[in-house]
């Protein structure tokens, strides 16, 4: 996630002050009108109390600005940032057919109605959803859930390793990715690397590398954060390979993926990053279940509040495939709008530039689409502007500096995947900051 | 959680063949009436929608013994062992209070309106609570949630074990508990330990150990399996104690817990397993935060989704605490009735033997309790038994051997928290193993 962006402080602060009364008016809902002490025994009529509940609540929405959630507190700085909240207003659309309702005695199981821990209806419409899309073949794959595609990361290196370390008498395997790389996998290794694994950094500090040494090789395709497709650099590694931006709303699709550990999420895919939803698509047998063992042993599997959500969300993408509301197709337009009035304030710029991506042919859409990454991968230009997240952070523009991907400081990242309220107040302040070049003093060293 | 329990498939298959037609009616409910191509543009009604259909599908209840998911595939086996589905009454009584609806737009963030991976509101209603039932002191306390207490094992051992072992000189620490032990804390810590913590086994292989060596040892109280109460035993240890039972429905409370380190879950309180959602009550300071950033750089917090229902459930708890729809009382009188019945039948056995349990005052009901716990810990008492688990199996009574607990093969846990169906067949068949013993030869070496 993106836990830092472009200046979103100041609108919903202002939010927060038109709104107090709003927040009395949930509050009073929340505690007096739908007391849970209100009991029904049973009989028709209780999901309908609980949806004129959620209802009112909704509707509370600040002329579109800004929400209030049945447990919100009134904060101080509003909404949190750097959420792939760009998807928002198409689920907002869609309210009817992607709500799902959660009557208490609801899914009380640890495993679902087929004594497993992930739903197998669920695992049936992510298979459908992949083949439709045409992102990744998923015949003679398995696949397993996650808290996230998070949670999958260490399962992954976890299932890898005891395949590529089975005794304690080889040496640890090493867990490597190319710079700039997601720096979770870095974090993660590290955390609970030990006799199995260990973080080992770059790929390019292992080019030479002896061949008794195994590999775990992390490649994110498209790349966060420079966005752009990738290939596992070091041959003969097990590659990771992370899909989370392979949807074509963020990139363009050459063809479906067919690698053997391949990691997906749908905080990408439909902007649902607080479900903490992800799956995995394994070829080999062992090695899925070893990650699912993993899954179960840390936690018992992904919550099947969840699962049931994320089972409704699926079926409406499904279901709007290439129609005219086509989840993928709204994407596209958002992110590709942004990226063209970024780059069109950007292109005045002699500070600041980002990454090059071209139109390509993508075989979803069936055309060359124009660019929609999800992040701006962004380089200070000038000589003093060495720290360029500090650079902009002087600009009240919040983004994420380079060095987390052991890339050097001189690049920054910012997330195009915000609401759209962020983003115009990013829009703004990357303008104000291009504008200002203008006044100063014309720079010998770049003539 | 229990994998294997008292003898569900036959009456589950039996429900199954009862209900075919009935899971064709859901199916027909879930891909044609609320196909997800029906899109509301905004406005009002959207939730009234999803409400209908939850209510349909739930009120297809195959007479009350058997229930039909949103997202069932008719299975073979129907339904799961071993839950704790003994609450569910519970909740379909009161389907209103304790219902959420959740459409598309909704907590799509990472984090709270706090900007948090964890919900203030969530964490006050906890904090009322404990404070409301008496079973936890929690001034001075940080609240830690995570994807179960499941993950939280690991994230304070993690935490403890960077506070114990601050660096890669010193030994590891030794990860400890009391046999007979809930298994999980030595498959997880075998799992993840390495440099910095190891799986230690049983406390009674550490009595003479030296002053130099760090302990973390692992508590349940109650036990989990033979229900016991329990106090660390090694001297000097860091303790984590798990309060996975220390509710008024499943033991006495003699007083608020007030250890430095706890953990609590709600599949055990309101029984919502499958939620997976659980919580740590940490006193220090920097446990608590690299327990909570253990559980932000393993999984970016537990689903806001879950968070969200559990904010309903545990208000709806508060509401009726000590009322006439007081779920702890509920969850005691199904309890105590349960364990009152299977003693009865097994006070004829010359065969098995439960563990022993007095009634205790308990300062939540102000009065002396009926004991009520999660578990039975049979013992086998013939020679010839010396595998109890496989001696129940022989009778069709799915246990848990003890051997998993670092006990003897001698005791298998059986789980008295499943659904009332599950329980009735329990007792039929322990009824039927015990009335089998008048038919067997008289026993010489027994009397």
């Amino acid at each position: 996630m993106d836990a830092a962006a472009g200046g979103q402080q100041v609108p919903r602060g202002v939010l927060v002050l038109l709104c107090p009364l709003v927040v009395l008016n949930a509050a009073f809902i929340a505690h007096h009108f739908i007391s849970p002490s209100l009991q029904y025994e049973g009989g028709g009529g209780w999901a309908l109390q609980a949806a004129q509940e959620a209802e009112a609540v909704a509707s509370i929405a600040c002329s579109g600005h800004g929400q209030v959630f049945q447990d919100g507190v009134a904060g101080e700085g509003g909404r949190p940032v750097g959420d792939p909240l760009f998807m928002e207003p198409y689920w907002r659309r869609h309210a009817a057919a992607s709500a799902v309702v959660l009557p208490g005695w609801h899914r009380m199981s640890y495993l679902t109605t087929d004594s497993l821990f992930q739903s197998v209806e669920l695992e049936n419409q992510i298979r459908r959803l992949h083949s439709a899309v045409g992102n990744a073949v998923v015949d003679g794959k398995h696949l397993v859930f996650g808290t996230g595609s998070t949670q999958l990361i260490n399962a992954l290196v976890h299932a890898l390793s005891s395949y590529l370390s089975p005794d304690a008498t080889l040496p640890p395997v090493t867990v490597v990715a190319t710079a700039p790389y997601y720096p979770q996998y870095r974090s993660q290794t590290t955390m609970f690397g030990g006799r199995k694994y260990r973080w080992g950094g770059n790929t390019a500090l292992w080019a030479n590398a002896t061949a008794r040494r195994s590999f775990i090789e992390f490649v994110t395709s498209p790349n966060n954060p420079d966005t752009l497709l990738q290939k596992p650099v070091l041959g003969g590694s097990s590659a990771i390979v992370d899909h989370a931006y392979y949807w074509p709303h963020i990139t363009h699709i050459p063809a479906p993926a067919d690698e053997d550990v391949m990691l997906f999420t749908m905080s990408k895919l439909s902007g649902h990053a607080g479900s903490r939803f992800g799956w995995a698509l394994i070829r080999d047998e062992n090695v899925a279940r070893r990650a699912y063992e993993y899954v179960q042993n840390s936690s018992l599997g992904a919550s099947q509040d969840t699962q049931l959500r994320m089972l409704r969300i699926v079926k409406v993408i499904l279901a709007n495939l290439r129609g005219e509301e086509d989840m993928l197709a709204f994407g596209h337009d958002v992110l590709r709008t942004r990226w063209r009035r970024l780059s069109d304030i950007v292109s005045r710029s002699r500070r600041i530039s980002l990454q090059e991506i071209h139109p390509q042919y993508c075989t979803y859409f069936n055309r060359v689409r124009e660019p929609s990454p999800a992040y701006a991968w962004v380089k200070c230009e000038r000589e003093e502007d060495g720290d360029c997240y500090q650079a902009l952070l002087r600009a009240k523009i919040i983004t994420r500096s380079g060095v987390g991907n052991e890339a050097t400081s001189r690049y920054t990242r910012m997330s195009l995947l915000k609401s759209d309220d962020d983003f115009d107040v990013l829009m703004e302040r990357v303008t104000d900051l291009v504008d200002a070049e203008k006044c100063d003093a014309p720079r010998v060293s770049s003539m």
